[in-house]
């Protein structure tokens, strides 16, 4: 049975594919300015979190948690953002952003603040590597089936 | 034995409490541009979701699943806005905002748009009335001991 989960394009457009966990696919949003990872779990026709399952809710919660906690330690972030909006993209996708006190909109959100500056080739490459082998088991993360 | 827990005065300075639920404070915020109710668990010197005990944290989950929902529905909500931000206030709290397509700050995020309309007395008793008697079954809320 092939899966019917589809990554919204604007999410595609602004992101990479680190991997899948057990519910979700994991991005990397392409801004160098923040460590910004986003979970979408991999349901169709999701808004909000509440529209998943229970099992599905206590599995994004769990998932999430770990990935912030994760974020928090490897980036030495002074604060993490956790938010579910999705006004722009409907489908369901939860941001995990690594704060500091000197990054450009603190403290206020990111969102609409300047414009994303993409990562080199080197930095994502090395970005990528380290969080595919650091979130392997925290996260159950592996490797992308739609790239 | 005195509960330790006390409201960050910054919080408490924008915002009515509503009522408790068993791990939560919960508050109005005072800006009667968008219905936006705040989660704060009552534990002492926790700043991130995940630095809670895992029972702690799947009782927020549960109560912000649950409010979530319910605010959706009452407001008839276009979309539900679920942030624990916390860069300005380090106390664990998180946002529910149940945004339209025709509010102020449509499709961005609310913060930092614009300054909040306070609510008019009789629309804040009506609104307080109405959130006590409607989360009492959903959130198992009780009147706030700390009024």
């Amino acid at each position: 049975m092939s899966d019917p989960f589809e990554l919204d394009p604007r999410l595609a457009a602004d992101t990479f594919v680190v991997g899948e966990t057990p519910l979700s696919q994991v991005l990397l949003m392409n801004d160098a300015r923040y460590p910004w990872l986003i979970l979408v779990p991999r349901r169709c026709d999701i808004s909000e979190p509440f529209e998943l399952s229970e099992a599905d809710q206590a599995q994004l919660w769990q998932e999430s948690m770990r990935l912030g906690e994760a974020m928090k330690a490897r980036f030495a972030a002074d604060k993490l953002n956790i938010a579910a909006l999705g006004n722009q993209v409907a489908q369901l996708h939860v941001h995990h952003i690594a704060r500091f006190h000197a990054d450009d909109a603190w403290p206020g959100p990111v969102w609409g603040v300047g414009s994303a500056v993409p990562y080199s080739d080197a930095a994502l490459d090395a970005l990528m590597d380290e969080l595919r082998n650091g979130l392997q088991q925290s996260l159950g993360l592996t490797g992308a089936s739609h790239e």
